[in-house]
């Protein structure tokens, strides 16, 4: 493969008959057919993550970097920022995924004071736009981290002082400059230190009216300056604090609808999250689609016997076709994406990992596409769901569900027709039926 | 002790001095006496459930009833009903307790048809009324079980079938009567079956939809016949359904506020329910409160190493102080009040177990009353709090709390102050302060 | 079809292009197609169990009995227990399996007496006796019930009462020649009530050292009588009780070493229990097999989100592929077999859902059995994983594998070569080759 | 207060009178007071840890280093090792615990090979040996980090390259070494990456016969150079691996018989570890003492609804009461004790919480103690549990406990005297007593 960073590796072919050992190949993930009337890239609109797969370095809570890639020298330095961005924009375009994201400060180093790390970001801002045009790839959102520096250590939005909350108002005003600049069509939050520690020391009510007030004035700039961009909330349960306040969807919507938040802001939802809140991989996919609030989704998984995120690429067909149904079903997941916020085991120090960590979790959820597509035409399973509903369609059924009803016509119903017969529920013939499909 | 059925028990006396092995005394509840400015019995307005402590067998999914009553015949007749009744009147006076609930099919046996239950219902209510009118006891509250009888085996108010729907709402609007004529002071619903098995055979939305069409018919209803009593939700994450739609009190927010029924309901929070969502065990109660949801507690525990409702009876100080420290904060429970959905062990076969159950959970929360009440009056962790936050209550942070302050101000703040400073959390000196209490 | 009791259905046929809406026909289970050098049967050793497929009413801690068959008359009689026999064994057949297991208090009715409970079995296995040589179905293994009967509510084989432990004795030693009667080829002890609720009130140690000695005393009659089945004993975590002292495959082997029963007994390892102990899905078929312990698998999921035991029908490829790759990999499970300890969700009323159940399982574990195989066949990652321990072949690697090396060898060889190279563990790749088998 | 690092902070007194803002000083612990037979600081044998005290660091996967250290450099020089164990005496000293605990990589700086490691070890422990001997403070127990550097990503004693295996080994023969020369009482092995992150690149059978080999090794090597401390493996389920092989005690227990191992070996329960494994917080601290294994405790707790290792500061007095009944149930944890295997909060960043926090546990500890001394010289309970039991003590029952008892006979007694009668539990019964005391 041509290009400096990563010389033995040729952008990635769809391969459909490749042997099991090739997997640096696509073997269901075929970016231009057309799949139940767009193309499997406007679908699955995939994005990198510039943390974990360019910043990541496999240090965990109980051992040092592992992952010592060839052209990192090092340093922190501006010079290894640009070079790390070329190499990243390599990696994209030999994926070929047409999408990327990123925190502030991962693309540019903290500066000393705030003013230098604006303009370390103002000059790394200038290569990624450079880079973007020239290869087409673009951004699909920004987000500024609020929970790694240690001034952040009690919360961004949420600290109990002013100096801090400062801070981070400070960081986010410039980072949607840069997300302005460079055409990013959302922005994401993510309360990373905005929950508990304990209970002992914290006064819940007072904190979350100060991160509803952080986000009014997020919206006033976001329009001041003409950024167009969707925001967007990732709900997580807990980890780093012992419990975020944006535990889960239905938790955000709460706080939004609370604050009147909820017109101007949707949802980013990653299933390991979402099973760290104790529901299925899909649920909070699903909630958020059917409340009108899915902005976006971080394609990956956990392990469900581990109770912290792993942040695993996501490798079950299985969840990637619910997942998918759910993007089909609402039309699609535009203007977010499928974005990989994945890292590969800190053990995968091999930088062909990187690739074929990206490649699997692609050809999973394009199977996953391609499955939820065919459920989708065939109606099998969405016929059997209409019948199931289908006395509500009808007679005092529609009148429930316009909200017309009353308690004393349900109980004439009642007195009228007796006991109600027992329907299956048919769970196992739907099981059955799925897994014809996957 | 006089009365029929508890021959060897006489009402249980306040001594504070009793041995260990006298398990059958409040060593800490004293009905009367004032604390923080009230009688221990206004502050805890204790009440008795009807379901596990007078229907509860023991039965359990791996094996049959363990509990066999001398009091109970072995059928499920009116009469039956009349003396069972009886013995739990007994039961609440000797113990002192001045409110009882029950769910509507609790006191009165299912009919063949409904209008042979409600019959039933309004015979066994008129000794209720009766028995109350005796001994001064008096409803807390009062709910449908919407989730026992097949025919809610796919839910009542989120039922596919307009049938089982429509007796749901033929069952509650007896239950708003009966909970009229009782006195009741608050109305629940749990919605046991009110979820999901699969999401491949349901329509979440209509679900939902339906479910709250549900409640707007009873708010009309409880208008109609003019019951004052306040409309309770009470959250579960999971079981029987795989899913709940009531997760937790965040998500009944969400739900109430989406479909326009917030200012009409409060939340009955149960802490065994909290745990099976992933949470501390205080944190419902929390954030209900700090949203202003918080209506009602029913006062259990789970064993946080067990994933299923275990409805243990609360013996644990801490947690029972943390949690009169939120009732405290609130100004007080009422008009819910904590309420025993508990039930002994099925090992736990001698009729003093009930009592013994009751009693150490009270004195539990006794010494949590006593504890919070010294927290407050001393008001050291409670100053501790203000201190972290006092940076928002003057200049730019008063200005933010206002929501007042822009981005511009707060850039402008850091890059005239520069980097915060790194304030200790001090948790492990409040967890210390407040060991000093328990 | 024919028969009496499933009208509706015939003998259930493998047509591998049915359609999705098709689900009472095999699509990958054809029992005498030769996969891997044996018949798929012969692999799949498929076994139903009498307790939830035909004991089960619905039941749940939440609401009474939803699965109403048309066959039951009400009664636990004898007559109803031999209709019901043949009402299974049409089943089996129509399935089309080779096995059965049973519960001694599912088949027959408890009597007032021990020796009146003893003559119903009696009776009833002699009728099971001509149905299994009728239909030539047989007996995978029996086991004794020790945990629904109100006297086991303290356990069994760790029941602090004599009296109680006694029973549970004479019980198995009749369920012991009722095995050997019906030829079964195992023995299940599952020890549902053989745990604590509470550490207060109990005395581990002694508890477990009379399961152990129950255990031998069990060992004693199956050698006195002549039966020749395996033992095996199936762990769970927890549920009913807190805690269950068989927690997992681990905590068994523990056991059955400490007291020196490890050469005469072996584990049936339930997935959903292992999942329930905290461990992936297929840990425990694993660490058993390693370990020389893997006697039968219960072939069932729960779902990871859930806390307790939802017994439901596997239907999930990945995990089946990983199940039959270790029941390759130990040469067969035989003479265990896979036993369907499932049930239908309670709202899966209708009889055909029975059918549809157990075909869906049977057709996910044919997918498994076929991908392992394929697996196997290829040799990809049996190769790669190989390769990664090719040191400990040769050398010193050689010498600390037979036990023969010292600290000191260790440390000269680091002298002499220095620090190890990292060496990437390829998980991802790995996971990627395997989903291009399932 | 004297001493260099530590300047505002005095020896810590015992002022039992102190007011709740006062956690500064000890209000329960009183080190020579006699408990029970012997003085406080007999039975509690407290240690302090030197990693998470003294490298801790505050970084953990989504922050960087909070806890900057007035004495610490920022370099991991000898000259700021050396300063720092000075630190860490003054700590012991003013706190005045008599026993420390460390990784031999705390220490001492890791060097660019294994002779400079060994150096830097052999140099700094020359200075320990010195404070050891001026301040009276011993070694409780040493142990090898062999998980943190990035040589052991895949596994020490279980890593598929001989070469890392070879280096784990000579890194604990040196350890070793210095064990004996510090007078160590004990020596730990935490099998930090000893498990799997997936079991599609693992040779589990291979993997564990080489940690006994390599356990054999250790054991040949510790009796050659005369080491006398007991050895001690520390159970911990998963994180950083998805599953580690010495899940929990009875893992652990089962593993050591299988391998020869149990006679030289015992278990260092951490109860956070425990309850990750799924179990009660004091299980397997109660398990492996039944069994014999309990040979020291790191006493530290987690929070029940993460799920991960918080590593807190143990703070709870009822679990430390449970923890205390069973430490003199075995008549004392000698030669192990009672390890702070604690991390001060993240946010915790002043040098008074590191005392705050430690003297909150052993405060939390010593109230245990005093509970479970009354506890055990009340004898309430234990005469309950006796009761309980008594029927194996005559007759049949004594039989069985003997092992001499048949099958026939508990057939015979039970056909003699009929069903057993039904014996509460009485769960509530204990748990009100028990709270009587804590």
């Amino acid at each position: 493969g041509s290009g400096e960073f990563f010389p033995g590796i040729s952008a990635i072919q769809y391969k459909p008959d490749a042997p099991a050992t090739d997997t640096l190949c696509y073997k269901h993930y075929n970016a231009k057919e057309v799949v139940h009337g767009r193309t499997m890239e406007e679908w699955l609109r995939f994005s990198v993550v510039y943390w974990h797969t360019f910043r990541g370095t496999g240090l965990d809570p109980f051992g040092s970097a592992t992952l010592k890639r060839p052209w990192e020298d090092g340093t922190d330095s501006m010079e290894m920022a640009k070079k790390r961005l070329r190499v990243a924009f390599e990696f994209f375009t030999k994926l070929g995924v047409k999408y990327w994201t990123f925190h502030d400060r991962d693309i540019a180093p903290e500066g000393a004071t705030i003013e230098e790390s604006n303009k370390n970001l103002d000059e790394i801002s200038d290569l990624a736009l450079q880079l973007q045009k020239e290869t087409g790839v673009k951004l699909l959102w920004a987000t500024s981290n609020l929970f790694s520096h240690p001034r952040y250590m009690n919360g961004a939005g949420t600290n109990p002082d002013l100096h801090a909350y400062a801070y981070a108002g400070a960081q986010v005003k410039k980072c949607l400059e840069i997300a302005k600049k460079l055409g990013a069509e959302n922005f994401v939050f993510w309360g990373g230190r905005e929950g508990y520690q304990s209970l002992l020391n914290t006064d819940v009510h007072a904190e979350l009216s100060h991160m509803a007030n952080f986000f009014k004035m997020a919206l006033a700039y976001k329009k001041k300056i003409g950024f167009t961009g969707q925001f967007l909330i990732e709900p997580k349960a807990k980890e780093p604090t012992k419990h975020q306040y944006d535990y889960d969807a239905m938790t955000v919507i709460a706080f939004l609808k609370t604050f009147g938040l909820d017109k101007d802001f949707k949802i980013n939802v990653e299933p390991n999250h979402t099973t760290l809140a104790g529901h299925p991989y899909e649920h909070c996919i699903v909630m958020a689609s059917e409340f009108g609030f899915l902005g976006s989704i971080d394609a990956n998984t956990g392990s469900p016997d581990c109770g912290w995120d792993t942040d695993q690429f996501p490798m079950d067909v299985k969840n990637a076709t619910m997942v998918m149904r759910t993007v089909i079903k609402q039309g699609g997941i535009q203007p977010g994406g499928l974005n990989f916020d994945c890292k590969v085991r800190r053990e995968s120090t091999d930088p062909e990992d990187m690739f074929i960590a990206h490649i699997g979790a692609m050809d999973t959820l394009a199977r996953g596409l391609r499955n939820a597509a065919k459920i989708a035409e065939e109606g099998h399973l969405d016929k059997l769901v209409q019948e199931r509903y289908k006395t509500f369609k009808v007679g005092l059924g529609a009148k429930v569900e316009k909200g017309a009803a009353t308690f004393e016509e349900l109980e004439e119903y009642v007195k009228k027709n007796g006991n109600p017969e027992m329907i299956s529920g048919k769970q196992e013939h739907c099981e059955a039926m799925f897994n014809h499909y996957v």
